[in-house]
């Protein structure tokens, strides 16, 4: 059993949310952030984030992570309305044998349609103009 | 856009909570139930489920959702513990375009080893003495 390391307050996510580095933002609050996932496995992927410093749901507090699991069904009902998606798949990484590659705790919630496979992961950058259409999309749908 | 069907009370999770299908049990409350997913993807895979009657992220009660993740939380520790893990995937799927397939709300919680690969869903139903010693591996891990 690998032991995690400490929270690296250097990984992009932190960086964001510092404003030290840009993103295609959905939502924001005083105690998550909403972003586009830039290599959406399908269009609208976000990614939700708690602005407290966390690794994943190894480290992160118990209330929390109940505060983002709430942002996410805010982002999952909104990409079901935006993106006239047929279903949704939530996915949660934790170090890198659990599939992470970022180390702030991200939940991926990515709009699905029938009988559309979702890309690999972290695999197609996607365009600046379609990513800034797809934020607001989905803050159009977080406003109804 | 496919509208989501309302609530099966004979979906097999219900009738779990009912008592009236087995299952190996891992941990219990007065809110939510967390069980051993037979076909698991790797050993340790459970599914945290709340005990109201939800089909999916897009009907459940907020609240209820917030709380399942926090049991969700729990149980990753405990396999990571459990089974000497690396990291922990976590999904959650909804509509079967999303991968969903049995219809009340679900968590996948699964410890991972680095190299090891999950395999498919749903793929390889694991040996009932198998579950019953995985099952009590997490219990004990719950209890340190």
């Amino acid at each position: 059993m690998r032991e995690s390391p400490a929270y690296d307050p250097q990984n992009i996510f932190a960086k964001i949310l510092r404003g030290e580095l840009p993103c295609f933002k959905v939502y924001e609050d005083d105690r998550a952030l909403a972003f586009l996932d830039i290599m959406p496995r399908c269009p609208g992927h976000t990614l939700v984030i708690p602005k407290a410093p966390a690794r994943n749901i190894l480290d992160i507090a118990p209330d929390d992570l109940a505060y983002v699991a709430t942002i996410a069904q805010k982002i999952a009902k909104a990409g079901k309305d935006a993106f006239a998606a047929d279903g949704v798949t939530v996915q949660q990484f934790n170090e890198s044998a659990g599939g992470q590659v970022v180390f702030h705790l991200h939940i991926h919630v990515i709009p699905r349609h029938e009988g559309v496979a979702m890309k690999p992961a972290a695999s197609v950058k996607e365009d600046m103009a379609v990513l800034a259409q797809h934020a607001d999309r989905l803050k159009a749908a977080l406003a109804r």
